[in-house]
């Protein structure tokens, strides 16, 4: 691949450009992006000036740390008066390094780049002097010589510095880190890497019938692949080990410099300026730097450019194409590729989003097919063609007090046909299946995990591995500080950690402030359930006959609206609420604070979008009182009913509402308007100079132009917006049977708009390793499982479905549903209302109503108990909760069932693995007998030597020794 | 220690014997049990003697296989015939090992042991020869064949072996096999076992008051300690790391005879040994060979004698005295001692064992409280008060047809105050007390066992490495070959593995059996019910006043007695028929057959003790029907009711009658007897010869002492009683709230049974690695989650606990009970009895009874719908049924609650893994700077000469690589 790219580098093309450098590099500045070019010295500084190498174009830049100083005058004049300084500085810095060897670099370095511009030699004592001379006030001081320490600190570990400090955006400052071939192996070696060996074998399909089923259907969905070229072919596969530099000779070493991959190279540096401390105080490696401000970024290069027609093929360039593009929507993702430009953490997460898109297919076919069955057949349904029947014209009382009169059922007709769309038998399938699915979603994405833990060399490799390497927090570190400054007048002990009582008004503020939040939402609600009943009876009040007849619709969109606009605007504040009050509990490690963090947006963002509709569905209609005594809230206004038909209307009409709402606006239009216009903002704050915008990306380096992109801020929002989703896709989905396909539509977009936003808008990340998703796979958990339980309630309380049930088999004349209607209709005389709470039309049909009916089940009137609770309620409420139980246990043990039999490793994963583990063991054995026979042959055979080669402690007797390895030999 | 005992030997002592070995060796071959002697070359006989080590009295059996002849004449006059053999079966068993090395180790050997009995040389030769001369016929020479096969192959791998064929027991001949110390550092690196190194750090505790506060309570727990002396103290600890050669200098190796454990010893030889494939077929490893009769045993030998007082300390000993001893009862186990010599994984199982014994304590202390109250507040119980006065004197309809008559309701008095102690509103505290205790349980032992694993070093090891041991069952590789040889006559393909084809009619048995079992179970339980049903009908026809009396009493205890001798029948039936049901489906690898047999012989023990109190729980008394128009069985039996007061107390009987039986019966009883048995009858079998017992023991070497003892057959058997009580324990807690007690009682004794058992009457098993308890877990985690849903219906269905509270708060007139007794009867006209079924003497009180009661929730017969279900009933069930969903969502969402309160690594632990890992990394990167120090002082400071060193393959252009090491230093 490479090689054909240095036979392609197209010399010839010229362009027109400000730079000093002679003609011949400047046509390649712009045109040739080369990767190896290994006999062309002219070249590398070509490649240097375009920012992916040092100087010397030999080094790749696999890091930059970036600083700003306030200068005190022009950058040109305090050159001179840099050398004020020099001495001591340059004592200061060269603690650590051999100062000679630094000035023998320098004498090298000059003699190798005269034929180069000359900037680059100045640039070399640069890195030497560190920015210290430039500023004499004193933080600015304090933050130079902490940079300089930081810096001689690096140079100790291996690293190597460069710095580039006439850029061209003026007052921000580069530092370019290479991380020698040394240091590389020192660290994978150290941080377990996996590495691909020599050895390759060949995967082979078991069974020859289902090996072609698989190659017919691998053919099938061909087209469906994105054309991103594997290197090697797909039935043979590396083996794997753990780097080791004592073991060298199993791996491919050839070319060195691709050996580890960029990403690769950016985690091990990174890890590098993470461990690597201060002496002064608490700071501890590159983030407290960063906290305070004594580097402004620290990131990784991205891999090249995008745009330019001409520029050679990068993986950026790949994955801008076949992966963060809207034409490529029906496409797989390249997994492969993403985990290798963005690290394993990032992979998983949009293999992830890509199996839950996936799996939205089915899910949203069924709830198709099951809201047509609801369609066709909605003339059927007997309970919806009594009420439409003209015949059955029943008086039913007035729905709110003396304006509303007494109406006819028949004019719910349309209500009560909508209803059967979403009630009926077809929902109750449809969220036992969607419970399943759920299950098999959660066993499906554990599956595939293992798989990409297989293919991405994971399988071995430990979680708590990598807590080890979790730092703590600056933020932590600094409160410690504080307290031990604090502390340090009455002891002298030294403080270590935040005890519970440091932590307490921490604590204390978060529950508070969490409960007020959870507060304030509730309290909206209320609001706008107060907005409904009191606009509704205004509404009712008004004269025209017009408003009168659209006081439903009305009411029930402002309200929606209302709602959304406000989930929409908490949403936003409960984010920041929830990252100021994690920052003020100051966890002690990144992986703490992501999690508490989580944890909190999670419960804030949950109980925010889904309690309006946990009222519509279990709340509402359902504290109304009855005819004659109806609850009041504020002794005025009449808790809201729902039409007849049921809640499950509304409550779909809720759903879609939110959920179409949050979906395109928060999600597309938020998403891709805000980081553009941080951009620009961004841009426009730091144009301080004239040129152009065009004119100056063209000229900036790789490390200039990745500086004004967004730096990346994790996964969270990216998840949260999923889980959210999968709440609206899996909670109420008995009540909107087409939510899974809105989240598929949505899904489709969302996996293009955010490969997008990672390869075009945001800096690289630092690559991380993970096995799995971590927390967020708990809380899919407890979704699904809170999802069975409300759906179970949803289909016993707020659907008609268990009434229907019970009508037809306890007391139906002849086993079908003629007379449901009449059945769920309680009567009420009318001479019972309280006084002034009367219609005050009560002739409005143009007969005086004696009974009018109202849907409950109480006792008539005229019987013993008049108004009290009927056989029939108890007999229902009983059904109803066996329903429940017999819904939750049945899928919570069909959801056992699944986990149980889906096991969670693929088979041929597991048969992999064992082989993989086997040929290991093998290709071990051999080395050890290879051992074995050399010191067999070559000493005089003393078996215990080869053991204990290295052990200067033991004692061995000789003669002894002798003898068991002449009876280790005879046997 | 043990250079005390050296100097303790006592060389005095004398005692007679036949043995024809010196009189100076005679005297310490009976009394002196030496550990370390290197000086004495006479104790070397004798330790050789003793059985521990092998003949030459240096290397220690590490292993012992045995294995039976059928002698076709003396065993003396064969062995002139061999030789007319040998030069035969030497060129074939030496055709691995060189033969010239075997010649000059005979000459050495023979040379060495000169001056001890001249038996031994001709061992030698034995062990050279196998024993394949000895036997002519077809059978027993091809397995004399594979043995000398096989341990050819042993002698490749490096293992040392010994034969002994002129022990004391006829026809048994042992092979003693020795692991060198080259061998068992090459598998201790392989099997990646983790040893302690020489660096020791000590444990800090963080806080200073919790310090002293765990110090006091220590201080106080003492005695409740076992004597077992810790080398080390408790606060300093060796940092483990991977056993590695190439690492040797980390470990202390200054005592190599000791630095690996008698039990890592034996664990790697048996690794060895299931590793080491014979050519011939598909016999893989040892389990093959034992399975095909090759050898008859292959065992660990024990580390020596208990019962003699002069035996000098050992750890068999030590755990005999302070483990395995009822009068330490009271202590807590020495489980590090236990897995010193056992083991993880029996190790791991007497942890939870001992854990859940502990946990038990509070269980039962809360249980016996619950009683308590019972028995306390039975006297102030206004619905037991109501029956028992003689005022409410209500007249019953008669519980049987025509020979019952009418009942006064105080009769039931004694019954009704009884209940009150099993059912009353502390009881269902206790159920939720004891479905958290459940979850506290579980989180507890996922926090012992993660304490366990930091302890014993098992925290970086994984269990697919084990996996990946676990070679293919000698049944399932005898099933492949049986296929194999079927399938070769059509095609030429070699099969590797059985599918779902061959597999199908296993599984169809499987099933079809396991049906069949749980079948005959309920078949059982409903010919329990006829009996009890058949005889009370037959007792109250019984002219006896006295036996009328007891009808009650009698037919209940002599059904539960009928139960548990089912029961207990069964259990060994169905133990047997899992066994058997898992061979015929013939799993591939033994960890695969473990958890099929477990879940075999769970489902069907857990159905065979549950069953019939499953039947009185929820079905009993449920199935009557009303006066007039009862349930009929088989047309003529009536079905039974419960006493009043519920079927709580009846169950209550049942199941202590089945939890005490099983125990005393089965696990004291058969646990005890059943081993003392069959070793009587293999004493029996094998005492061929004719001197008496005591006297032959004395004269056995360790192997042959252990050959008598029963092998071990695995934890299954432990866990699955422990199980099946925790089942007690927890699932019907609500009704019998001293099960905990009874428990608790029954562990104290089995835990020192079992550890007396695996202490003296088994044979040493081999030690196995394991982290956790596996499958064990999720069945307990099953059963809890169970017993949750069991027992919210328990207290909803089974008892009167909801019935009590609805007429508390929904009926009473004042509140109170008063009143419950006479709502929860129903009236029956005595006219509307079936013709045939009414009572003979309708007028037994002495005036003719018009009205008679029952208890049931239904309408009376003046109501418009007489003996209908009333609306009382309809509501009490809706109840029932809520708090059924209540409770059953309140404890999981507690349980989950629990769950993630407590962490699941307790937090000094994951503190001071974290500590270790710190340790290790600063040794390692010490030892890193040490390396590159040596390098750039001696070599000419070529930085990446250090990183490719042993780097063959690699093309690294010189003049590039010295241009980036000089940029190296210059930094």
């Amino acid at each position: 691949m490479t090689e054909n790219v240095e036979d392609q580098v197209n010399f010839s093309q010229t362009s027109g450009s400000e730079q000093q450098t002679p003609h011949f590099l400047r046509d390649v500045i712009f045109h040739g992006k080369f990767k190896r070019l290994k006999a062309l010295t002219p070249e590398e500084n070509t490649r240097c000036q375009h920012g992916l190498f040092f100087q010397d174009g030999q080094r790749r830049v696999d890091y930059v740390l970036t600083y700003s100083v306030k200068k005190s005058s022009g950058s040109h004049s305090t050159r001179q008066s840099v050398h004020l300084l020099t001495e001591n500085v340059v004592a200061r810095s060269f603690r650590h390094g051999p100062q000679s060897g630094g000035e023998k670099l320098r004498a090298k370095q000059t003699q190798r780049t005269k034929d180069s511009s000359s900037v680059h030699s100045s640039t070399v004592i640069d890195m030497e002097l560190g920015c210290s001379g430039e500023i004499f006030n004193g933080q600015e001081d304090q933050k130079a010589f902490r940079r300089e320490e930081f810096e001689g600190k690096l140079r100790d570990m291996g690293l190597e510095l460069e710095k580039d400090e006439d850029g061209k955006i003026p007052g921000v400052y580069f530092v370019k880190i290479h991380a020698p071939w040394n240091v590389l192996c020192r660290e994978a070696e150290f941080m377990k890497l996996k590495m691909p060996t020599k050895k390759v074998y060949e995967v082979k399909q078991s069974n020859s019938i289902v090996e072609k089923i698989s190659t017919l259907i691998s053919k099938i969905l061909e087209p469906l692949h994105p054309h991103v070229e594997e290197h090697q072919p797909k039935n043979i596969k590396h083996l794997s080990h753990t780097f080791s530099r004592e073991k060298q000779h199993l791996f491919d070493l050839s070319d060195k410099d691709y050996f580890f991959d960029s990403k690769t190279r950016s985690s091990i540096v990174f890890e590098i300026l993470k461990r690597t401390k201060c002496k002064a105080k608490y700071s501890m490696g590159i983030t407290s730097l960063l906290g305070s401000g004594v580097y402004t970024a620290a990131y990784p290069l991205h891999d090249g450019e995008i745009d330019e027609e001409s520029a050679d093929p990068n993986d950026r360039k790949l994955l801008y194409e076949e992966w963060a593009n809207y034409s490529v929507f029906y496409k797989y993702q390249p997994i492969g590729l993403v985990r290798k430009y963005f690290g394993e953490k990032i992979g998983l997460y949009f293999a992830w989003l890509g199996l839950y898109t996936q799996m939205l297919i089915p899910a949203s076919l069924v709830g198709v097919i099951v809201f047509l069955y609801g369609c066709a057949t909605v003339d059927d349904n007997i309970p919806s063609m009594e009420i439409c029947h003209p015949r059955n014209n029943i008086t039913m009382c007035p729905l709110c007090d003396r304006v509303c009169s007494y109406w006819k059922l028949s004019t719910a007709c349309g209500t009560a046909r909508a209803s059967h769309l979403f009630d009926n038998p077809a929902t109750v399938f449809f969220s036992i299946f969607m419970a399943l699915w759920a299950a098999m979603f959660m066993e499906h994405w554990k599956r595939r995990q293992m798989r990409l833990n297989y293919e991405w060399d994971l399988t071995g490799f430990e979680d708590e591995e990598e807590a080890l390497k979790d730092h703590p927090r600056a933020e932590y570190e600094f409160k410690v500080m504080q307290k031990s400054l604090r502390k340090r007048q009455k002891s002298q002990d030294k403080i270590e950690k935040l005890t519970f009582q440091d932590r307490l008004p921490a604590y204390m503020t978060n529950i508070v402030m969490m409960l007020l939040m959870i507060g304030v939402t509730f309290a909206i609600v209320f609001g706008v359930i107060l907005y409904r009943i009191s606009t509704k009876a205004a509404l009712h009040m008004s004269s025209s006959l017009i408003t009168r007849n659209h006081v439903q619709l009305t009411v029930k969109t402002t309200a929606a609206i209302i709602n959304l606009v406000v989930i929409l605007i908490l949403d936003e504040v409960y984010g920041a609420v929830a990252r100021w009050l994690t920052v003020l509990e100051a966890p002690k490690t990144d992986k703490s604070f992501e999690e508490r963090l989580i944890f909190k947006t999670f419960i804030l963002k949950f109980v925010n979008a889904f309690s309006p509709i946990i009222y519509i569905a279990f709340f509402r209609g359902r504290l109304v009182g009855r005819p004659g005594s109806y609850l009041y809230v504020f002794d005025s206004y009449r808790m809201e009913e729902c039409a007849h038909g049921g809640c499950l209307m509304e409550l779909c009409i809720q759903l879609s509402i939110t959920m179409l709402g949050k979906q395109l606006i928060q999600n597309n239009l938020f998403e891709i308007g805000i980081p553009k216009l941080k951009k620009l903002i961004r841009y426009i704050r730091s144009k301080q100079g004239a040129f152009q915008e065009e004119e100056r990306q063209k000229k900036l380096t790789r490390y200039e132009t990745d500086h004004f992109l967004e730096p990346f801020g994790g996964l969270t929002p990216e998840y949260m917006e999923m889980i959210i989703q999968f709440g609206f896709v899996t909670l109420f989905v008995a009540s909107f049977p087409l939510a899974p396909l809105f989240a598929l539509l949505n899904n489709i977009i969302e996996i293009r708009l955010d490969a997008k936003k990672f390869v075009t808008e945001l800096r690289r990340p630092v690559a991380a390793r993970a096995k799995d998703i971590g927390i967020w796979y708990n809380i899919l958990r407890g979704v699904a499982k809170v999802a069975v339980i409300i759906n179970a309630f949803v289909i016993s309380f707020t659907s008609d479905f268990i009434p229907r049930m019970v009508y037809q088999y306890m007391y139906s004349p002849d086993g079908s549903m003629h007379g449901f209607v009449n059945h769920t209709l309680s009567y009420f005389n009318v001479s019972h209302f309280q006084d002034g709470k009367e219609p005050m039309d009560p002739s409005h049909f143009g007969y005086p109503v004696v009974i009018c009916r109202y849907k409950d089940y109480r006792e008539p009137p005229w019987s013993n108990t008049p108004y009290e609770l009927s056989k029939e309620f108890w007999a229902v409420l009983a059904v109803r909760l066996a329903f429940v139980i017999v819904f939750q246990n049945v899928v919570m043990l069909m959801n056992d069932i699944v986990d149980w039999l889906i096991p969670d490793i693929p088979k041929d994963i597991s048969l992999q693995i064992h082989k993989e583990k086997i040929l290991l063991v093998e290709l071990f054995m051999k080395e050890e007998q290879g051992k074995s026979y050399i010191i067999d042959s070559s000493t005089s055979a003393d078996g215990k030597e080869n053991c204990s080669k290295h052990n200067n402690n033991s004692k061995v007797a000789p003669p002894r020794s002798r003898r068991h390895t002449n009876s280790t030999k005879s046997f």
